[in-house]
């Protein structure tokens, strides 16, 4: 059983498809948790960029290695699986790189609707060809995987709360713990409250900073732009004596972005930039502001290097270091993986979990959901 | 005896001042040598700025502590000091931080014509005071400065060689190694070589990075823009296959600094700014340059703390690990300092030896001279 996406816009189809075994260095993954990301409504809405359809959406997800192709030597049948949209290749020199996490090989390709081994795709209904996504298409009961997206987990990991690390949460947690990097006892600003931000906010709990402005979970203040008259990077001054300790940009707006790196103190302030930007903006800002010693840096995936890294953060969640039942405020079942999509039109939540087993009830943690602010989220 | 500027653009005049002893954290230096820098003939030219005169210049020396004012514990008479522009309170939260220099109470402060303790001119001339710049005021055979901007050195260390460290060559030395910190074999890119940018390139060597793009003093390769039709950035990033590893900019041109970041490669280049901008200017990107893992930094008296850090810098040179004499092409008694501001204004060679023993030749290192190049020098 797969969801399909027949059209753009058009509520997807759950019907059998036909899955191809893996071909040179693929692994198929029998998924057994997916949860819905804004790319994916993105690219079923298919506003901004060129349609590909029909095609299988889906790159958040939990599974387990069904059969490997020729040339698969790090995962075998059973190992416990998280899908990731970028890849690692190992052997370029951002995988060679401990800075970097943008491998060249298997960077984030959005156009590409095949498999890299062969552009051809393994998905099909009657012969008729159905494009990938990602790399990852997880929105399947089986899907097929270049094995550098794939990063092997702790088997005892459970899927259905593990698998929200393959996209957003690691994005705003590695932002945080990896690039901001807050001290002790640090002022950190989060700007964007959804699930990227709220993660932003959790790597700052970790991190034992004193004083997260943004809100919930842990988070200890909360500024709302539209309560000032002025620009907020200088409320926030204002609120800590010159500025935070690092900031955190997780809306794509680049007016927050701005904000983001002026709210950061001289000296020693770090900026993050963590959204997107649509393709025509631009930042600016008074270079002063750099050379008051302040830095500023974007990140992509959290800096993390899927195969390398996220089996760490697993461990992470494992030893409850990190909290993530929190960012899972709905659940459905695969029959009813439209809702998620209504869920999240609407703004509603944070994380939809869809479960494979396709039949079983929807629910709703209300009390998690009952303090989400949105405010300052933009997208 | 004293080189005051009576007037703005007027040449200095060489005669004897009363200089009033040291008050409370103060000290009285005998200056024995001291150098000219671009932001004593900015102040002097007074083009830019509210005219602050009659005043003495001068904040590049060496000297020698003649007496000490109350409370003052952390030199004494016959220390071999460096007057810095810049101050280090050491209690502070940036002098209390690891990673500023940029002190609350000592921070530089161009329109301070008198002491700290309580705003008066240690200088005078038949009753008339004459003004203080920047605290150090070193175009005079004695001079007072706050205890927080003097570096206490090795007495062994020449200070006709290690004065040129109280300012540009820090400034740019730092900045690469404190703050791009390239990586053995790495690809730097150095904009602007007037004395900072070549300091920058010299910090370069000292790191032993492959491949300076910028020329002379172990620069390996030498960019002038004019020679193309396309950005600089691109440019270089075809030079290196993708960017460099780090850039340091040193200008102050808003269009340098852009290609200066855009030039670094994604994933992890880092670029960092010196070059003072004007007063309006501003620094424009699109934010995937950042998003793609870039950094972008500024720093201040290349993040070196005045008195914990400089004497460390002037035991590199002791021990050859940096070299300073190639830096310093003229050399001019105090009577003839006029020279020197000819030599700047001319674009001529890098730095002029101001010797407070008043007599003596002028001599010129034409050898160094001869390579100059100032061709990406903006300012
Ligand atoms: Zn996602
Ligand atoms: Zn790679
Ligand atoms: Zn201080
Ligand atoms: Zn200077």
């Amino acid at each position: 059983m797969s969801a399909v996406a027949w059209e753009a816009g058009k509520p997807l189809s759950v019907e059998e498809i036909e899955v191809a075994p893996p071909q040179k260095n693929e692994v198929r993954v029998k998924i057994h948790f997916t949860s819905l990301c804004h790319t994916d409504v993105y690219f079923w809405e298919a506003k901004g960029q060129n349609p590909l359809f029909p095609r299988i959406l889906g790159h958040e997800a939990g599974g387990v290695v069904e059969s490997v192709g020729k040339g698969v030597i790090d995962v075998q049948p059973g190992d416990h699986v998280l899908p990731i949209f970028t890849g690692e290749c190992k052997e370029c020199p951002h995988c060679l790189s401990e800075a970097s996490n943008m491998c060249d090989l298997l960077r984030i390709n959005t156009e590409r609707g095949g498999m890299l081994h062969d552009g051809h795709t393994r998905f099909s209904k009657d012969g008729k060809p159905i494009y990938h996504f990602l790399g990852t298409s997880t929105f399947s009961k089986y899907t097929v995987v270049h094995v550098g997206q794939v990063a092997k987990i702790n088997p005892e990991a459970p899927l259905d709360k593990v698998c929200v690390l393959s996209c957003e949460m690691s994005t705003g947690f590695g932002a945080t713990v990896n690039v901001a990097k807050p001290k002790k006892g640090g002022f950190v600003a989060v700007f964007g409250l959804g699930a990227v931000g709220l993660a932003a906010a959790e790597g700052a709990r970790v991190c034992e900073a004193s004083r997260i402005i943004a809100k919930k979970f842990g988070c200890t203040e909360f500024v709302n732009p539209k309560d000032h008259n002025k620009p907020v990077q200088e409320v926030i001054a204002e609120m800590t004596g010159g500025g935070v300790d690092c900031s955190i940009e997780c809306t794509g707006s680049t007016q927050a972005m701005v904000s983001a790196f002026e709210c950061v103190h001289d000296g020693w302030g770090v900026a993050v930039l963590v959204g997107v930007p649509s393709r025509d903006d631009s930042f600016k800002t008074h270079p002063i502001h750099f050379l008051n010693e302040r830095t500023l840096r974007g990140t992509f995936f959290g800096n993390y290097k899927p195969r390398s890294d996220i089996p760490g953060v697993v461990e992470k969640y494992m030893k409850k270091e990190l909290e993530l039942d929190k960012f899972i405020t709905h659940s459905v079942p695969l029959l009813d993986i439209n809702k998620a999509f209504e869920y999240m039109l609407r703004g509603e939540g944070l994380r939809c979990m869809i479960r494979m087993d396709a039949s079983g009830t929807t629910w709703i943690n209300s009390t998690t959901l009952f303090y989400l602010p949105f405010t300052l989220y933009v997208e």
